[in-house]
């Protein structure tokens, strides 16, 4: 138990000693944490950003891993923090929408409002929760806390709005929700919409003004410099330019429309 | 005794395998040390802002873990090598100010010059002791090597001069000493020299030409965009601007006069 | 066994959840391993970059573990990932040139090209088989499953060429390989071919038309400012302005000629 993984998705940035402020306070409960960092890179206070990295990445860890997020532009105001358990997993976040993408998914078997300050540090600061109440209750959590010791029970977790992809007979339009670092356009549209689509040439994909015909597997399949659309490593469609940054070359990013007809 | 925390504080930025070396060594040596990256992101050359980062995180971790910071411009020439306890902590630096706000804030209880060349790597290069002598030094001490053994006892560290504030009956001053990954402005100011100051309307809180009113407790206490004053969560006044960045909304940055009067 | 340490080494960029994903799976087989980044700021597709960095930093590392590669722009396509040995170090990585400076210098004892499926995630994806296959063989790899289970053995590595110093009796000429975070110019000119040239004024170093005269031993040996010529901690010549970037001041970079004269 005592060896229980730790991760921390946040939107501090590296060039920030904020992570490791919420590390050395981890260690100082639990010196045998297992920290993994996910990513510290979402764009500052970009929560939906923020949701879906957790919805890509925590899945994949061993199922008593305890995630930490903190992208929490409402800290010290009323927003709640929680303890969540979706799908097996486990949860210490802002109540702010970014455990929505999971919640979406599956609903949360589980929610408690975090609301006893003995797992807190003893000063609790009005701007920086990760460190004075999310950090210490992962570590108490980690060394085998009961969860119900946290807080009261709650019903939901705050909801927001993600893009829905429109799916009709010969047409699916979807949208741009992330790009990653090779600058490949991730949309909402999923591998399972994609199922009757034919993926030949018959397949128009546009997105904005570029067009592209046809799915491919994988990037290398067409030569440099060509516009392909493909299913990504998380199970999504992507556009990418061979060899460089659709983002860049394209224009296009986050909310660029996406329509496939055929 | 193994698995003692080894923290590395450095400004070799992220893209750099200079701190996988470190950390190379540091694992040949004792494979089960526990490594934790305070970050890598200090401005090059910039024994400041690693002083503050330093003096920042640190004592969140547990006493026992061992600090190891490299910001050395002078690297090769006469500069010392130390090992200092301060505050019950133990730091591994060049001798060249890095742990000068440390050491501001409590006397060292001791300081030795790394001058035995056992616990080195055998070839110590000119332009990397941060590899070739603090990180082996680290690995020995995290395996049980009692520190006298590393070098001579000295009086006392290299001090730079920080800027100090001045508090009269009706009025602060001090200056922005860093910026953090938010553009939040980060002065001098202490929670402690502001308890007598009011907070409410009658307070002026100014910075170059600009100018807010009062003390806030967290950011999310004001409309997106207004300028507040509020103490931070490191216990110092910080200048901030609701959801963007005050650094550069204001284009203020370290150095930068702030001034309170009431 | 069970704490055997497996390093990545990736082009996904410190925003990216992709590394986070390649540790969850890790964890997931092995909650165990012992996980270090080298770095994950390779430049996008870089395979010299990438294999420049495991050369410098992975012999410094227990010889027990397992270094883990991916700079992989053909990922899906017919490029084999191997498992290889040398000297004495394990790596797992697509063999596209990535491993072509570690055998450069010894030839590989040992190389599988990874083609038994058990030790794969069930779902292979077609773009990021770094999680899909690298990930959890590394993990099994960890646990003590003997290597040749993972697939029939190969000859010989992909190579790539490296550009070659001409050594002749009066003059050397290079290039820059690698630019440090530092802005250092890191050459192809090793120690070990300077051995019997001066080292005082007679000796021109030309890059580019920036000139310099004799070698020094480390970089506060000048005043700011200067351009000068050294040994750099990886055994190399570099062109270093004292604290300055040289890459930026020189406007020099990867593949900027070097001549030593004497």
């Amino acid at each position: 138990m005592a060896r229980r993984i730790i991760t921390l998705t946040t939107d501090f940035g590296a060039r920030s000693p904020y992570v490791a402020a919420m590390k050395g306070v981890i260690l100082s409960i639990n010196p045998d944490a297992m920290l993994v960092d996910i990513t510290h890179d979402v764009p500052a206070q970009d929560i939906r950003r923020g949701a879906l990295v957790l919805e890509e990445v925590c899945a994949l860890f061993p199922p008593e891993a305890i995630h930490v997020a903190v992208v929490d532009p409402g800290v010290g105001t009323k927003r709640a923090l929680v303890y969540a358990e979706i799908a097996g997993r486990t949860y210490l976040a802002p109540d702010n929408g970014l455990l929505s993408r999971l919640a979406l998914a599956a609903r949360p078997s589980r929610i408690l409002a975090l609301t006893e300050p003995s797992f807190w540090r003893e000063e609790v600061s009005a701007t920086f929760h990760g460190r004075d109440i999310l950090a210490p209750v992962a570590a108490h959590l980690s060394l085998g806390l009961p969860p119900e010791r946290l807080g009261e029970p709650t019903e939901r977790l705050v909801a927001i709005d993600w893009p829905e992809c429109e799916v009709m007979p010969q047409k699916i339009s979807g949208e741009v929700i992330s790009v990653d670092s090779f600058g490949n356009l991730v949309t909402n549209i999923t591998a399972e919409q994609l199922k009757s689509v034919p993926t030949g040439e018959e397949l128009s994909v546009r997105c904005g003004e570029h067009e592209t015909a046809g799915l491919f597997r994988t990037y290398g399949d067409q030569p440099e410099m060509t516009l392909i659309a493909l299913v990504g490593s998380s199970g999504k469609l992507e556009l990418a330019i061979v060899g460089d940054s659709a983002a860049a070359m394209l224009g296009e990013g986050v909310g660029s429309l996406v329509t496939l007809k055929w």
